[in-house]
């Protein structure tokens, strides 16, 4: 196994749950945890530029190698020094392997235990992605931490199903761990097995044993129930090392963040934040909501009083409202802004308050006061959203013959 | 009359053209001219923060009270403050009236003596507009430069029709400077009269004789051919005053800016380079240039290496390309900042060579070197953009009767 430069030091365990402090030291600065990743799936966290970004406090942030070998290419990166520097972030940065985009928006795909023949969801062309390929080329991006390459089955699957893919996940975690030539980056694995505890148990294990220096739970915020999604984590860092960070993939909402570093989670990553921003919907003190509401149209007053980031110390929430109302591209930007702000604002408060001793008190004052989006809300928005992309992405007909159309 | 509290000062003529360079002094700061104000028709200059839009040198911009009166209503912005801090602007603004923007997006109108009955190019309602209206609107809105309300026939009306509208004008001037009654806002008269040169001299001839703070030529630069452009401009300037500014509404080309400039004009204002960068045609010192074509994919320098906005300082043409080709919303804003630094540039350069007594030939080096726009391509990119608008304005039938279809 690769040595690698970035290391990971717990700083201190909340002595009421399994919360903790620590930092990942990356060769592009140090990255304070429990930390959230924005996502900048084609080389941008959009709307904003980098120092926009810098400026709201975060230190690392994630990008999707499957974007970027669609479009621009990953020689073009490469030859232009790698993807820091094409998309002028310093901070850390994680690239994703490219696996869970393969399984989600790639229009067709034929996996086998060589890897996966998929099609591109932006032009219908069909491309080869192996463990070694997804090093390759992830190496070839230069980021600080990367992923392997995982298999993705839909949250509904049989346990049969989701017991092969965890299978070759793990044979793909190995493949990944053998390929990688790059010190200074680290390479996490990824927990899979759906919903099955059972499962979940034995891709911990195993997977610990190849010991890497830090462990993803993936498959999990796919439209499952909540407390599902929950237990699973509970049941899955129970059998992780305590000295490597934990990394929840694909969660984001404030009170899911909260749950998750309850539960003895490092580092988060997700969309929502900056997707639901575009949308309108803003995170404040007291939950979630919506500019476009009426109600904003004459507020004088920034979306959220107790909100110190740009978009709220310099407009207000009838400002937004507007912008919203004339779709104009500003709105989208402090959207962005004042959520992405607000994420970086919790995950302060959490590491004070676990650093303080006072972690339980400020996560049960911040349950109780935010107010989440209703579960039922949130599976039927998530089932729209999916059911959006599979429509906008339907392929004009190809010459390769459909052999296995991802059940959405 | 109003008298006002704004100023105009000329600081040096150009011995060898009209050139001149000025300041006009604002409640809201000194504008140093010859001067470009960007658009920021629903109260933002699109894409950018009012600080993105300070930071490139930039001293007023111009907001559209059609649109504003429309959403969000001119109460509200009242309510609240003014625009400025609606908008969150604290330097220089200068707001039309309405008049362009009535005679170009709203779908049908009835003109007569009294004023302008429009329907709302957002949802059809009727509204009516008179000149006593627009200037309560203005005071309302708070700006530093207000306009006159002015009737726009199109570029291609006949004699008759366009000293009809003219005539109008003159009296809906006179209304205007009756109906002001806030001596911080400096009231601007709008020369019309079309292509003809006989009615250009009536008209600056009159609305010299009502002594207005500040002149503008309205209606060019709406298709005809560009040496009418040029010599309508030659003519009216001519007839309007030395010592008071003179501003050309709805030309912002690069090149049309210097024309301008050597004939006389102080101000400037057009969509032009905002809308462009949005759709990815970028000003550079050889000239425009758009960033889709294959040629920028894999260009590592940026889009113009003479350049010096933020953009150019961080970002590789085929990380813009990039941007552009996946239609992330940050290739809009980079494209923005750069347009507009690039004529923020050229007016700093125009400013100096007239002080420098170096204006005609930084004039003939930089038309030289700068490539325009094809007039043609220019002319049939203008048709389509009218039509594109008129398409997506088509309303759902309304209760009024159609009586006027405007002739796009």
């Amino acid at each position: 196994m690769m040595k690698n430069l970035n290391t990971f030091h717990l700083i201190k365990t909340c002595p009421d749950s399994k919360a903790r402090v620590g930092e990942l030291i990356t060769p592009h600065g140090a990255v304070p945890t429990p930390a959230f990743l924005p996502v900048a799936s084609q080389g941008t966290v959009k709307t904003l530029t980098p120092e926009e970004v810098k400026d709201m406090g975060i230190a690392m942030v994630l990008a999707n190698t499957y974007h970027l070998y669609l479009r621009p290419g990953i020689p073009l990166i490469e030859k232009t020094g790698g993807l820091h520097k094409f998309m002028s972030w310093d901070g850390a940065l994680l690239t994703d392997s490219g696996g869970y985009q393969i399984f989600s928006l790639a229009s067709l795909r034929r996996v086998s235990d060589e890897g996966v023949v998929f099609r591109s969801h932006i032009d219908g062309s069909e491309h080869l992605i192996t463990p070694e390929l997804a090093i390759q080329y992830q190496e070839a991006l230069g980021a600080d931490i990367i992923m392997v390459l995982d298999e993705c089955p839909a949250y509904d699957s049989s346990f049969e199903k989701v017991q092969r893919a965890m299978r070759r996940t793990h044979q793909w975690a190995e493949r990944c761990q053998r390929a990688q030539k790059h010190s200074d980056q680290a390479l996490y694995a990824i927990v899979q097995g759906g919903v099955f505890p059972e499962l979940r148990h034995q891709s911990a294990e195993y997977l610990t044993s190849l010991d890497f220096p830090g462990y993803a739970i993936g498959g999990l915020s796919l439209g499952e129930p909540k407390k599902v999604t929950l237990n699973i984590i509970e049941e899955t860092v129970a059998l992780l090392p305590g000295n490597k960070p934990r990394y929840l993939m694909g969660v984001g909402s404030p009170e899911d963040i909260v749950e998750g570093v309850v539960r003895g989670i490092d580092l988060f990553d997700s969309a929502l934040p900056t997707r639901v921003a575009r949308n309108g919907a803003l995170f404040t003190h007291l939950g979630r909501v919506n500019i476009g509401n009426a109600a904003y149209s004459q507020m004088e007053e920034p979306i959220d009083p107790d909100c110190d980031c740009y978009t709220c110390r310099t407009f207000s929430a009838a400002y937004l409202h507007h912008l919203f109302d004339c779709q104009e591209l500003l709105a989208y930007k402090l959207a962005t802004i004042h959520n992405l702000a607000f994420i970086s604002w919790l995950m302060h408060k959490i590491e004070g308050a676990i650093l303080d001793g006072t972690f339980n008190s400020f996560k049960d004052k911040f349950l109780a006061s935010y107010q989440p989006t209703d579960e039922q809300i949130r599976l039927d928005q998530k089932q729209k959203w999916l059911k959006s992309r599979q429509v906008s992405r339907q392929l004009p007909p190809s010459g390769g013959a459909a052999e296995s159309p991802w059940p959405h």
